[in-house]
């Protein structure tokens, strides 16, 4: 493989819809989305490749096999990007599979399987709800009416876009039959950074539960009411995080988080005990069991928070997504291939979602990580150095390759 | 005294400026408000009273005494509510002095020194910043410029609405020379009625430090950031409200108070550890060097919390109120009136402002608390139980009487 011209290509990318402080946007199905794969097919055909679209616009781009007969090996990401996004969240995916199929053209070597490479439509979700929209509908995991029916902030349907965009094809859903799919991903995280690592196989991806509280007490003057007498939502729902904190960073695993993106008081003032406190929580763990554990005590701890001060609290489950398990023969090919370059690259759990999750639930699924720089991700100063573009690039092609020409 | 005609003259003011729930709506020099001044003055005249008011719109209803050369004693609070106002907040005081004076017009008593029951403009601060200002401005410790310029959400400034509304008079700011100020209120807080006390003397105010802090951190993904690598603003304002209300509650007097009115993630989202967190904080107490001890406690607390989660901390002490001291004599004098009615009431201090904190600077002051039902003020559902405002009220008779007549 060709690691300046991977680079040349990622920085070519990320010109179309760049963003003011040198990241791209290019939101799913905008102009600037658009262009980026009219960008990829113009780089495919070149390679003398083929490609079809599906109803929900994901791009599959074949490079043919020996046997025809045999289901085609997958290698994808996406190509749509958070509004001020970086360059290699998703493109990284895409346009090292594009190497792959570019080295493979350069030195006409035939695989067994054909190959396809898959761009799948909005992934980030920041148009469009939900987010990994483009792999669910072809998976099936999520409805494809209700995939076209969402809409964005202007009101335009995720149907109505594809249509105007023409990026909607006649390929059926589930088509065609993959024998496995490979993902190569920035981590988004500061692990592999920290650990000097430049790259890991993914096994799996993180269980995920969201919730939102509301806190309810009695609003109170600040100056005549004692500590004693006052029924603060605010005071349990400190509690609350401070003592969910504790049992998180008590998990053995080390492998349990939490997070409170979300804390906001109803009509506030500063010197009135609050009525009504809102914050939403996301836990997660590497294990179900675990985080049904968390999830028990998440509401354990609220009830017993809000019961010591007297207040009311209402726990919404949000939403739930399990622990996902990546597939074992998969994760152990992918070791084995960077062994015989010389790397022993650790295997690590995704903290974050990926289309690679919906894939999992139909065919063998396996990812790729590389380190990204200070875990910055979803922020136009998103950064992964070259050399580990090229190293996961190699990886991913040693794996896809071995995958394909098997027995 | 006269309990029912008292209470009726309440229910006869709460009908002007009627808000949705039964409370009042009366903002400082509204039509409302003047009209509610106007029924004041029309009950003073018919008494035989003759009125001035000063530059700040101050009203100060005179019933002459027999000793002209000798400083008056005042009695006084405010008519104007907040937006959702109760009925007794600030009324109460104004209508007790005025059933004081009918009861010595009724029974024709003359009194040695005059008597002089003064409405202040502008308690609340709802509709013109800083609250308590028509006291403020006259004894001087707000400057009278100031005050006027204040300007309503409309632009309107409170000189155009005092010119407007005929309000401002002649009277030379801080005449007449006063030998004593009493001033009659609702508790606003909890404590009598959890008590079962009818009545309180109030010895001060709490002396009052308000705080603007902010937290800052990084903003990294829930998913792919273990809690070791992070640098949470959130965890490290929840850590500082929790260990500061620890030492709030280890207060050996039991009257430190920690309000969090606000607390806000600045461009929040659920599943995102938040990059900047605000909150303001309040705390009270009724002793300046705890108070000073708990300022001290705050800062050391802010900043061992953002460390310990590696996160950089502002304070920003946005005001600072002593604690008052009132009338030591007037207070000992009011619970020997108390006692002499058979009633041994407590001492308390002020958990809220008042217009007596600033005349305390200028007269001997002292105030007298009777209960609100559930502590409930600043609020449509606000009440005081008739009797609790007939026994207040005789109370301030009898030691403004006593006062008044004195050697």
């Amino acid at each position: 493989m060709n690691a300046d011209r991977l680079w040349a290509s990622l920085l070519d990318m990320a010109r179309i819809g760049p963003s003011p402080n040198g990241g791209s946007r290019r939101l799913a199905l905008t102009a600037e989305d658009v262009a980026g794969r009219r960008l990829l097919l113009d780089w495919a055909e070149a390679l003398g490749c083929r490609w079809r679209s599906d109803a929900a616009g994901n791009l599959f781009i074949r490079r043919d096999g020996e046997e025809p007969g045999l289901d085609p090996v997958a290698m994808g990401s996406h190509l749509d990007t958070q509004p001020l996004g970086g360059r290699f969240d998703g493109v990284l995916g895409v346009l090292a599979g594009l190497e792959v199929l570019r080295t493979l053209h350069e030195r006409q070597i035939r695989t067994r399987r054909a190959l396809e490479l898959v761009v799948w439509t909005n992934e980030e979700g920041s148009r469009f709800s939900p987010a990994m929209g483009g792999s669910g509908a072809w998976t099936g995991r999520l409805p494809l009416e209700q995939f076209l029916a969402a809409a964005d902030k202007q009101g335009i349907s995720l149907g109505s876009a594809l249509a105007e965009s023409g990026q909607a094809g006649t390929l059926a859903q589930g088509e065609p039959n993959l024998d496995a799919y490979f993902e190569l991903h920035i981590e988004q995280g500061p692990v592999l950074e920290e650990q000097g690592q430049p790259m890991a196989v993914v096994n799996g991806v993180q269980g995920i539960r969201w919730y939102d509280l509301i806190f309810r007490g009695q609003s109170a003057h600040a100056g005549p009411t004692p500590m004693n007498y006052r029924h603060d939502p605010l005071m349990a729902a400190t509690a609350f995080i401070h003592k969910l904190r504790q049992t998180i960073l008590a998990d053995s695993s080390q492998a349990a988080r939490l997070t409170v993106g979300d804390i906001e008081v109803a009509d506030p003032s500063r010197n009135a005990v609050p009525e009504v406190v809102r914050l939403s929580v996301d836990i997660r763990h590497i294990d179900d069991g675990q985080l049904e554990y968390l999830h028990e005590q998440l509401i354990a701890l609220a009830r017993s928070s809000a019961a010591l001060e007297g207040v009311e609290v209402d726990v919404e489950p949000v939403w739930h997504s399990p622990v996902t398990h990546f597939d074992s023969t998969l994760v152990s090919a992918v070791q084995d291939a960077a062994e015989q370059r010389g790397y022993s690259i650790p295997i690590m759990m995704s903290g974050a979602g990926h289309d690679a999750v919906n894939l999992s639930h139909v065919t063998p699924t396996v990812m790729i990580f590389i380190p990204c720089r200070d875990g910055i991700s979803h922020n136009e100063a998103e950064y992964a150095e070259p050399q580990h573009c090229a190293l996961g690039t190699q990886l991913l092609c040693d794996a896809v390759l071995q995958r394909a020409n098997r027995d």
